[in-house]
Formats: structure tokens, sequence, C-alpha cells
């Protein structure tokens, strides 16, 4: 989805909603960033999401099986914050030349994971871009959600518990940075992006789940959409983040950016009332309380695991 | 879609073939490039596309409405071969730097193109990619097909006329070679492709259209996906295409290589039956005809309006 942080989001929003009306093939309801398209008792949405820069490392590297890892999870992971259920998928490949060794190992990479997550992928292209440095991967997703079940706000409450899901280091956000800072490629660079699709999917089903997202493009400012406007949601880290991202704000990068920029080993959030917490953290020990909500402004407080320093979105 | 021409297309889709399953939301039928998902008397198809290398063009001098029109074109026309009525569109757009007014420039654009066609912007994703020299607007469509009237076979029959569409230039394809040969910018390069989803929806509704072509990637090989085995098409263009493709000629580049990269001044093709096309052609006045459909083995036989060479695909 469209990063939050930028100033034109809003205006992006507001321009697209204008084509959004019913038709011969769905009825349509607005909600604030997508519209239902409704058939019987399922609806449909879409969500578009791909690799970015990282893609220079996963060309080079010839990380494809990341790479599509990479794609997969930034869409796979913003379906499971809709609570949606994937569908199909089409793909738009990107390359700096035409390989074709690349193009099917990729494609046979996308098929396997699609399977894993019983999408159908319906079909895609591939372009050659010979004035690009790395890859990228574009997928769009149609999703289903079940009217009567799925379609909850995403909203945090007063008193919840905000817990985190480790990622498995950068993901797939802030190489633009990461390659600002560093001159050689690290092996760190191509791990791939953590897919929370199953975990989240089993979770949503079994306890109340107030608000959920997915850290990327923006990080932590993207908990700013679950907030309302008379409470904050405040964030303690605990637990040490990987290493490369303390090596990150040792070149340098405030805290204020640090979580602004990259998901500082949390990849993805839940906000659930404390009772349903506990039972959770217990079920799922890799999983860690980060925070909770409180009356407020709607504001985002983060107390720095690098520096202690409080940041504020 | 895939470009027919690369050896890899038939395993592209005999992989992703693999992921077609019906599901809680759709029953699916195999097709020989795409599944169909029934619901009711409509089928629910996808298509992804977009601008290639041209967007190096359109980025340097913002012709972002041309872009548009070429990312739009590149969708609803191959949609308009299939005979489908395009219902939602997500976006991908890729710059090289975060530009915030040439993306709701670019917004804009595609939602006022939207509209024109009724189709509903549902969503989309921006991402900067510092590492390309030019833009790219990948679309991704979901379309409909009504089961009665428009599922029937895209192939040419024995006695057949071609008629052509004159295309309004390059369209948004073969840059890499344009590139290759020019040096320098020429104005001609960011004309947009022509949108051929309403002329080609009036005729196909009127009359018997057996077969049906948008010439972009591949350009006249793809003509062979219309064609059966004890078949030919044979195209004998009189009208001289543009001076660009004159120009490209002279620069060394075969009729053969020609007649495989670019549309070589027709952007559309129709395969009717004789009496047909007498009236589609007096009722279009800017159509031709360029050929016709004869007892063969498959091939695609083209005599050069360049050179008087034959071609053979």
């Amino acid at each position: 989805m469209y990063n939050p942080e930028k100033p034109y989001k809003q205006q992006i929003l507001n321009s697209i909603r204008e084509t959004w009306k019913s038709s011969a093939f769905f009825d349509v309801e607005k909600t604030a960033s997508y519209p239902i398209l409704k058939k019987t008792s399922l609806i449909e949405v879409f969500h578009t999401d791909g690799i970015g820069t990282k893609g220079i490392f996963h060309w080079k590297k010839r990380t494809f099986a990341s790479a599509v890892q990479d794609a997969m999870a930034m869409n796979l992971n913003d379906l499971a914050m809709m609570r949606a259920t994937p569908q199909t998928l089409q793909n738009h490949l990107y390359l700096p030349k035409d390989d074709h060794e690349a193009v099917l190992e990729i494609i046979r990479e996308l098929v396997k994971s699609a399977k894993k997550f019983g999408i159908m992928v319906t079909g895609g292209e591939t372009s050659i871009h010979n004035d690009m440095e790395g890859m990228d991967l574009s997928i769009t997703m149609s999703a289903y959600i079940r009217r009567k079940t799925d379609l909850v706000p995403n909203k945090v409450q007063e008193g919840d518990t905000i817990i985190g899901i480790p990622s498995t280091g950068l993901h797939s956000n802030g190489f633009t940075k990461v390659r600002e800072l560093y001159k050689r490629y690290q092996p760190v660079f191509v791990i791939p992006t953590a897919i929370y699709l199953l975990p989240v999917t089993e979770i949503r089903e079994m306890y109340q789940i107030n608000g959920m997202m997915h850290i990327t493009g923006g990080a932590f400012t993207k908990l700013k959409d679950i907030l309302t406007p008379k409470l904050d949601i405040n964030i303690l880290q605990e637990q040490s983040p990987h290493k490369i991202f303390w090596k990150l704000r040792s070149k340098g990068i405030s805290s204020e950016e640090m979580y602004r920029t990259f998901n500082c080993g949390i990849g993805f959030v839940f906000s659930v009332p404390p009772e349903q917490a506990k039972t959770i953290l217990s079920k799922y020990p890799t999983y860690h309380r980060i925070g909770h909500v409180s009356k407020g402004h709607g504001n985002v407080n983060i107390k720095s695991v690098f520096d202690g320093e409080e940041v504020r979105y």
C-alpha cells in the first residue's frame, strides 16, 4: 500500500476514490483505504507490492528464492493485516537483462510459494529494463474477505497490549538508506522477509485482535493508521534487535530516523486486550510485549532501544 | 502478457498453470493461456503490463499523461483482444526519485483515464528505485467476460481478410533497440500508444471477428498465437508506415527484425470473413486490408513494405 509517511498518500487516496463505483460485476462500498467489491458473502480486495531496491542485491547474488519470498511477503503480510485470504496473483518481473535461466528460476519459486499459500498465478509480464541496476518483482494479489467475520475495524483500544513478532532482519525496506551507508555488500542484505500470513490467520481466528500492522515502508509511523485521535501507542522495546540495526544506528542514523525507516527487529504488530496478550505470549514464545495503548492524542511514542531517546510520530 | 517470442513463454505457462484450481471464491476452467474464474454468467480475468524502457523518455520529458496512456493502452488493448470488459486496476509506479509532483500528476492522469473507461482504481504502490534511469508504471487489471457471448476462440479462418488498425508510431515496444540506435532523444519517442478498446468493442459487437491481435512485444510474430497448424497468415502491407520505421530500417535493421520488433505502423489486427471486411473498411476509412488467410503450415508470411523482402515467422 502507499507509504503513509509520504505527504501525498491522502491525496492519492482521495483521487483514486473518485473511481470507486458499482458495476455489472460488483456492488461497491467505500472504506477509508480500499473499495470493497461485494459478491454474495465474500468481498474481493486487491493488493500490490514488490521488492524495491533490495532487488539490486538479489540480482547480484542471484538469490532468486529469497527475492520471490520478499515480494510474496510484502503482499501476504499486508493481506494478513486486512484479514483477507489470497486467491490469485499476477506478477510483473523486471530484470536488467534478458536472462532466461533467471526468469525460469523466479517463476518456479513463485509457483512453489503460490502453491504453498493456495494462490493461483493467473498471469504476468516480464520486462527487460536495461536502464536499471537490480531486479524487481511486482505482485498484485486478489483476495477475499468473509463479510461476517473478517470485516472488522483495525483500530487499537485503550489498555491494549502491543505484541511484536520478530522480523528476520531488514526485510524489504530502507534499502535506499542502506546503500547510502554501505559501499560493500553484506550477506545480511539478502535475508528474505518473514511471511506472517499463517500465524496471523491462526491468531486472528482464535483471539480478539483489535489492531494489526505490518511494519514496512514508513516503519513505526504506520502505527498511526490503527490509532484513534484520543489514544497513544507507547512502544518500549526491550529485546535487542539484530546487529545490522545497531550498525546502522552507529553510522549516525538518529533513533527518530531508525524507527521511521527500519523495522528495528519487529516485523508485525498486534494490539490485543491484556488478558488475550498473556495467552498469546505463552503460546508463541518468540513474540514479545513491546508496548501498550493509553489515553493520548493520536501519537506513537517510542523509547528507543538504541539510546533511550524518546521518539514521537 | 508474456512475450510469445521468448523461448521460455511456454515453460512459464506450464509452470503457472499448476496453480490454477477452484476455490471458495471461484470455479476455475483452464484455457491455453489464462484461467477463467467463474461467477454466475460472468468470468473474471486478469492482465498485467507496463511501459518498459520507453519510460526513460517520459521521465526525462515529464510527459506523464502520455506515460499513463501507454500503460493503460498496453492493458486495455490486450483485454480488448480477449473480449474482456475492464473492471478494476492496481498500479505500481516506479520512479528514479521521490518526486511528489510527478506522483500526483501521474495518479491524476491515471484516474482520468480510468474514469473514461469505467475502471475502478482499487489501490497501488509507489516505489522509488534510485538504481533506474527512467520511470515505469505497471498496471494489473481485473476484467470480466460474458460467458455466453465473449468466450469464443480467437483463431483465424481460411479465406479471412486481415485488417490492420494504424498505430500512432512506436507505441511502447522496441525501445531497447531504439536506444541502441539513437544516441539522442527524438520527440517521436514519447507519442503515446493508441487505445483500441472502444473501437474494438464496437466492432466485435457488430461483426463476426474470427481472430484479433494487439501488435506489441514480439510484433508480427504474435500472429502465430491466432493461427492453426494448417493455415498461413499472409501480410502485404501497402500503406507506408511512419517515418520513424523507415529511419530505423535505414539504420541497418533487417525487415525480419523490423516486423519481429516493431509494429511497423499497425497497432491492432482483425481477421474477418471477406464480406464483413468490406463493411468494416467502408465504415472505418483509416483501417486497411493488410493481408489474408490461406491454407498453409502455421506460418506468418510478410512481404516487407520496406524492401519487398519475404519474411516468414
